[in-house]
């Protein structure tokens, strides 16, 4: 056995072009099933017509058959009578055309004159409205070519070319074994460091999704012998073998050293990002792949990997459709990385815009919300927003064009309208996503959102809404859709274990506040507090960590890495914490006048305004609705 | 019970306002399963993280963990010493934060003392490289929607979540009945007449990959009360059923009196075409669908309606997917129908092309070769060629991108050039449409095509290809590359049972002949013996029969319906006919001089040139390919 050849970070295509012909030299097992069963299979011959379609003249009409030469004298004026039997025989669509005929006349050009007699107006062409023998399928032509997914289609012309059984290629066997001390199988009782192992069930789910075969196996250990033993099993029992994580090459990551021990490792470390840490290797001719432990790049690397491994093996290739859009925003990139960075797809004023999303190569949500992935070349800084970029789309769960698309602050009041929207009328989506109500306003600027949900206080006047968006988006384009009043108010724990009762509380040396990223409303509201109770920012412990929602603060607080945050108060309920209010906000949504009009801000403001949202919001706490829907042109 | 309205021939759009509200009173039921078998299920409620992720505060990098306020002092010209256990600990990527503790720095900031001592040479900030719980999910935060496909990645965020079980909507069971007195099941020996059952495998196949539950019964005859008996079962055991074929108004026709009979006839005939003639009932509030005989109708319909309706039942919509295409050529369309045209796409100088496809609705190739749908409103004559228009993509089976576009002559050589392309480049498609060599040279000088294959006389000179291409595409633009030599003469039965020798037979009385359609390279030929030997073409029974292909015209020599056709030694010997040579011809293909250096055609030009190709066409017989791949500027 060759040793390793261990390279560290090789460029994604260097990897293409020499691990990829791993399966060159493959026999490809081949099975012959039925046709009826054969849906989703790939062809290893083309597929010819044993029979043509129809096997026989047939008729295309229904009417009579006749002899084209006994109707060449008719015309309008000079009918031509035709006796039965002798003359002609009637016939319907699909009938045999009889040997001593050769023409179809449709039933609604023949006058029957008695049971044995009919006229005709007009001549008939030899083989008028005959379906001849081969017309749809000939016999020998080819159906379908090899190394083609069977489709249903496909599988109709088959049958009707008289072919019952197909050879095909034998599914690949996929091994699958997550490996780590510290992930736990789903539903067990969590620990302070268990991981719960969900990357497994995804590649199963994306081997599904293949049509190959899944075979997991239950977690191994971080243990050299155990991880030998578990790969030699399944390099064994199946045709392409997957280890997730433990692909690093820190201490406790053997992936490599034990693809080195039965086999060949060609690559250690990919330069791309997410999904660097991978191992690419061989035992016994079988390709066996080391995914790195992060949701994100696990998925990354099966994509750009192991699917394309299987495209290999059955000479197909994976439709990656790409679409074009605009970037809503600058990307930065690593020049020393090719980066793959998910994209929310929407369509505003005709644009499609790509908003970036968190790009943490943990953060399994990014890969729940995307509908797209933009691939960022090596050697590139950076990609500036309002640039046209090609989108690789992610089997999109939406018609995009179906999308109401909003940006700006969070309140889990957006899930209630997300499943109310989507209950009421099929397939109009809302996607929003969570950047805070200053982001909101410049995504209204930038015309990337149709709607911009904002609580944002005027310092000067400490009116809500209505200053800023005069301030920033001028009069006359826009308007707002009154929301909701909600609370706002301090996360404390259960009890109030520190005794927290006012913003002067934050000062306190015992006491670890978490802060809303700057933007955000609720950060606008507190420095406009801290401002007004002459409270010196410095002074609070935590005020510099910045965390995205109030559902992410709340957990800080939960968790007790902080004493204190703010938010509102639906959150602190819904999460089971303490509450102490500060003060009512307006949570509104700016929208572009025109597209009030729009269809879908019609059925928004239905929504917002019927009986089941003020239901739902009601069993939440702290928001009344009373000027909700109405609206004011600014 | 109501009785039916008897509608003929409803728009669309009609249909599917009142018919697709037939399961708005419908209680879905929901099961319970568990989250690793959700794969492509329909989510009935929306879904909440049940436990944050990450759970605990989390390192995100390995190497130690500190208190943030002990490292301020940090610079490089001033380090600050830390103490094992004191001061630090050591840490690795996912462990804990220890609570006493609130900061992480990268193991390779550290440098190492002793064994109980480091240095760091920069501050760190509290909560550096700390993941907070709730970074990806937070407690609460909705994972995904109501009425949601569950994807791989979905099943991923769930687990992560904390939630391990899933309501769903159930499956819905699909019955189909396949009826006619004339279908017999594939595999059966034929009679004329009889036509093999393929339609219900199709929808079997639709309902299959659509993740719902098909259940299909035996072949019904045309007969009212076993049809009655079949439907009242199928209703009693489905959801949904669906009887294809008997949906015409024709005598033999029971599906609209079966629904009349059991519930209520809402519409019979749609203003589309195909597909017209559908029933669409209800019986005990289940839709019971009448889908039409021929194949593309019955697809249609499926598409069209039954798909729909499900998504209704599921609150999904299906992803229609439409592209921007130019039209090849001018499509006639019926002001009283709505009409879908299947076409094939094709990327040519970056223009994508939609060529019109067999628009039959018996005619299932379309199907199999179709990449999209062309949707043609009612009131519209036909669209010019050269028009923009949308095209709905029909599950495309390759990347259009990646496909060689051909249109010309045919030969059974191409279906060895598309299996020789796809075996050795993977994803490499070579999509050839056959309209005879003048609508390939026509093709080329509209850059729709890449290639054309051709063989074109020209009767002054006696010399192929050359002359006709400098006279319809002028010099300079275009190459030949040359293809092969291949015999063409008379198909004749086998034994030659009419005895005949040569062209001057044709004019015999007892003789029919089948044509050529104009424009092909064979009828170009034939009509030049026809000159050159005097002989009146007016005499010739069976010359205005046009047929589209050399199988077609072998295919009725075979059966009888023509005693002698023109055309290719190979398709004879394929066909089992016997064959009189009459000349050789050559079979070149014409390729713009700019593709000639097109990767594609590099491929193109190897598969030709290659030992495999000229093994395989030994194999067949009339073909020599002395000079095969040579260029000819032109």
């Amino acid at each position: 056995m060759e040793r390793n050849i261990y390279l560290k970070s090789t460029d994604l295509e260097e990897v293409e072009k020499i691990y990829f012909n791993c399966f060159e030299n493959i026999e490809r097992k081949i099975e012959r099933i039925k046709v009826i069963d054969s849906l989703n299979r790939i062809t290893s011959e083309p597929i010819f017509a044993k029979v043509s379609s129809p096997h026989y003249n047939a008729s295309a009409m229904d009417g009579i058959v006749v002899r084209a030469k006994d109707t060449y004298e008719a015309d309008e004026t000079n009918p031509v009578r035709l006796t039965y039997e002798k003359d002609f025989l009637y016939i319907d669509t699909g009938d045999v055309i009889p040997e001593e005929f050769d023409s179809v006349i449709m039933i609604e050009e023949v006058v029957k004159i008695d049971d044995k007699t009919v006229e005709i107006f007009k001549a008939a062409y030899p083989w008028q409205d005959v379906r001849p023998v081969g017309e749809d399928i000939a016999v020998l032509e080819m159906i379908i070519p090899a190394h083609v997914n069977i489709r249903p289609v496909d599988i109709g012309a088959m049958l009707a070319g008289g072919v019952v059984e197909v050879d095909v290629i034998k599914k690949l066997r996929i091994g699958i074994i997550p490996t780590g001390t510290e992930i736990v199988d789903p539903g067990k009782e969590l620990k302070p460091g268990d991981i719960i192992e969900s990357n497994s069930r995804v590649i199963e789910s994306l081997v599904i999704e293949r049509g190959l075969i899944p075979n997991r196996y239950d977690i191994v250990e971080d243990d050299f012998g155990m991880l030998k033993a578990a790969v030699r099993k399944a390099t064994d029992e199946n045709d392409v073998v997957i280890i997730n994580a433990g692909s690093s090459a820190g201490s406790e990551d053997y992936t490599s050293k034990v693809v080195d021990h039965f086999g060949k490792v060609y690559f250690h470390g990919i330069n791309i990002r997410p999904g660097k840490p991978a191992v690419l290797g061989v035992i016994d001719n079988k390709p066996v792949i080391g995914v790195p432990g992060f949701p994100v790049s696990a998925y990354l690397i099966y994509e750009l990997i192991v699917d394309k491994l299987f495209d290999r093996y059955y000479h197909t290739q994976s439709k990656e459709r790409v679409v074009k859009a605009q970037l809503s925003r600058r990307v930065m990139s690593s020049i020393k990385s090719e980066e793959f960075v998910r994209v929310k797809l929407g369509k505003v004023n005709n644009t499609l815009i790509a908003s970036p999303l968190n790009r943490g190569a943990g953060v399994t949500m990014s890969l729940v919300r995307a509908d797209g992935v933009l691939r960022i070349p090596k050697s590139i800084e950076g990609i500036d927003g309002g640039t046209e970029v090609e989108v690789i789309l992610m089997s999109p769960r939406a018609n995009i064009d179906e999308t109401i698309v909003s940006i700006g602050s969070h309140d889990i009041v957006l899930d209630i309208i997300t499943n109310i929207l989507n209950n009421k009328y099929n397939g109009l989506y809302f996607s929003s996503s969570h950047q805070g109500s200053f982001a909101g306003v410049m995504a209204m600027k930038k015309g990337i959102a149709h709607i911009a949900p904002v609580h944002l206080l005027d310092e000067k006047t400490g009116v809500y809404n209505v200053p800023v968006i005069e301030k920033y988006l001028g009069k006359g384009k826009y308007s707002l859709v009154k929301g909701l009043n909600r609370i706002q108010g301090f996360y404390v724990g259960k009890g109030n274990p520190k005794n927290i009762t006012g913003i002067e509380d934050l000062i306190r040396e015992d006491i670890i506040f978490v802060n809303r990223q700057k933007g955000s409303g609720t950060r606008v509201l507190l420095d406009y507090l801290l401002k007004n109770n002459n409270i010196d920012r410095e002074k609070i412990a935590g005020y510099p960590r910045e965390m995205n929602t109030h559902m992410t603060v709340a957990a800080a607080v939960l968790s007790g890495s902080a004493d204190v945050a703010m938010g509102i108060q639906s959150v602190a309920k819904a999460m089971g914490l303490d509450f102490i209010p500060i003060g009512v906000e307006e949570y509104d949504f700016i929208v572009e006048n025109e597209f009030l009009e729009n269809e879908k801000m019609v059925k928004f403001i239905e929504v917002i305004t019927s009986e089941t949202f003020k239901e739902e919001t009601e069993k939440l706490s702290g928001y009344s609705l009373d000027d909700v829907g109405k609206i004011i042109r600014i």
